[in-house]
């Protein structure tokens, strides 16, 4: 299902095939995230047309709503939402303990105090019993109970679940939740494996910043019959911390098993971990700055909002090929931006997403050429 | 430009043909509204697709934002928005007066007491001073300003510029209102025929629901030169003081123009309309509609929020061509608007706005075999 089409003669960069059962991804890529089952402000119809060929979505938010059996019965996610491409989804851990800590960001500021205790109603060998956000109702997701939502999903490729440390944690606690995180990807992986489908299941490597752990972690997954190993947890505080723990890291990877790196969106972080072996790449971002109007072109970001663009009748990027820059102008854009017209985020997004299909395949054209 | 291709045996219905400089509207007929030059949620393409022949568009909006002049500066609306379809602009009056009184609702609850009166400058016979929402600047609002900004956003029908007196409008102060608004749209089609370019001017009968008022209107402006005749000002607390009021107008109106009723857009009124002689309607409702999860079809309303909807997993209409109910079931839909995304207003207003084209389609089929 993985496949290493070229390997780079100047850094551990590869073109890889990812074959699931709706399709091929062409490595490196970055995966769009459509948290709920839809990229925001977009269609299924029209993201399909964009070329992005694996969609991110997240399990917690879809057991919450619309329930995993709701869209169990519509025959999973691809038949729910339209989709005939690959989908990823992860294991709801993530969200789970954002409920305990906030956002990576929040947490990153409130050194490692937790926030909405009451919302994490306990923390247990067995797995998490957590409040729903939208009626209040005691949740318990385990490692087996996330494997069954996700089961129920349909995604091609699925995630173990993991305990997420924040970045304020001691080692030693770090350790012992590193452990913990093992025994529930095994626990993941044996229920998995019961009736795999025609489903994926890639491990994720955990260990924060601490270099004996990670390798630990990467050691640990690679010798379990994981289909692709995932980049986890903590990756500090700066891009450079991530840049070195992936220094690190990535060498013990292994490199006969596609390896995604978790929430990893801006165009420096994706073409380092490129050279550094990383295949894909998931993240909100570019569909969050379009609805913020920040416009991405190979000279930087257009903040449409400027009024430098009130009088541009050319298109945002003159030579962008996407839906929005071949019918309509910057100063349109920045006209729908300043009436805050809902059209303004879609056209924004189709933009922002078409850079990224293009700017991965371009990525891979170098690397095929050994130009990266 | 206006012709009629088939008047009923059975009622004052009639098929007709209006033609523009950007193509021809078959009445009767629907009238999208896009207020800020595109409809709500929708692009441009998407909303051609959908097969709505005419677009209505707000001068006031336009004129704040972007301003006149950079559409103009873009060659006009159908090039700025990139519609090669007709569209229609409106004279700024409704929305000047309505910063005095109010909504029409608010203003039939307020017994015509003026709200916002530092909003409104100063009224005289020159126009309307008013102060602009988004910075706060003093403007002119005048029929030849009006007329002048119509004609730099380049619709294909314009309106003159009048004055609305509220629903709560004693008779003398309505009757010299009546003769004001008579002047201001003399004013506003001398302005218009200096430069007719390629646009047609609407007048707009006032009078509110004085039968003698309506009469006088539709005698005086029927005896210009204006390319059609849209009826405005107050249509009362109820649909039925409007259609008494439309009952004694219509016989008046001049049957070899075409007549449209402005704002209204709800499917009983719309067919008490077309019996009387009315060619076209402009209403935002199917789109706001939409945005509130109220969804048309056939059987009446679907209220796609219910948890009735929770588990269809057939479209919301199975007979409807949409790309909506195409593509996605009432299940998802029902999903999109539990989950607040911004996708579900664009699916939902794709729905609502093709039932309103095809519906009236069907009109018109109906209309030709004497059978509405």
């Amino acid at each position: 299902m993985f496949e290493v089409v070229y390997q780079s003669k100047k850094s551990r960069a590869r073109l890889g095939k990812i074959t699931t059962a709706h399709g091929v991804i062409d490595t490196p890529n970055f995966v769009a995230v459509g948290t709920n089952g839809t990229i925001k402000a977009l269609d299924t119809h029209m993201v399909e047309s964009i070329g992005l060929q694996l969609l991110f979505c997240n399990t917690y938010h879809l057991m919450l709503q619309p329930g995993a059996d709701v869209v169990a019965k519509a025959g999973g996610l691809h038949k729910f939402m339209g989709r005939s491409q690959p989908i990823i989804t992860d294991s709801g851990g993530f969200q789970v303990f954002s409920l305990l800590y906030g956002s990576v960001a929040s947490e990153l500021k409130s050194q490692g105090k937790s926030i909405s205790r009451n919302m994490v109603l306990k923390i247990t060998e067995e797995g998490v019993l957590f409040r729903s956000y939208r009626d209040g109702r005691a949740l318990h997701l385990t490692p087996e109970s996330s494997v069954e939502a996700q089961k129920k999903l349909g995604a091609d490729i699925i995630i173990p679940f993991d305990e997420l440390p924040p970045y304020h944690t001691p080692l030693q606690k770090l350790s012992s939740s590193l452990d913990r995180t093992h025994r529930w990807e095994k626990r993941s992986l044996d229920a998995h494996k019961k009736d795999p489908q025609h489903q994926l299941m890639y491990g994720v490597v955990h260990g924060g910043l601490d270099p004996v752990l990670r390798k630990k972690s990467c050691l640990y997954l690679s010798d379990l019959p994981f289909d692709g190993l995932a980049i986890g947890g903590s990756f500090g505080k700066t891009k450079e911390e991530m840049h070195q723990m992936l220094q690190h890291l990535m060498p013990y990877m292994p490199q006969h098993l596609p390896n995604h790196l978790l929430g990893i969106g801006d165009l420096p972080s994706i073409f380092k971990g490129i050279a550094l072996g990383i295949d894909t790449f998931d993240s909100s971002y570019p569909t969050k700055a379009a609805r913020h109007g920040l416009l991405f072109t190979k000279n930087g970001p257009v903040k449409i909002g400027q009024s430098r663009y009130k009088l541009q009748m050319s298109a945002v990027d003159p030579d962008c090929s996407c839906h929005t820059c071949t019918h309509f102008t910057a100063a349109y854009l920045h006209h729908l931006f300043k009436a805050h017209e809902l059209t303004a985020y879609s056209l924004a997004s189709i933009h922002n997403l078409h850079f990224m299909v293009k700017t991965l395949e371009e990525c891979r054209k170098k690397i095929a050429q050994d130009a990266l």
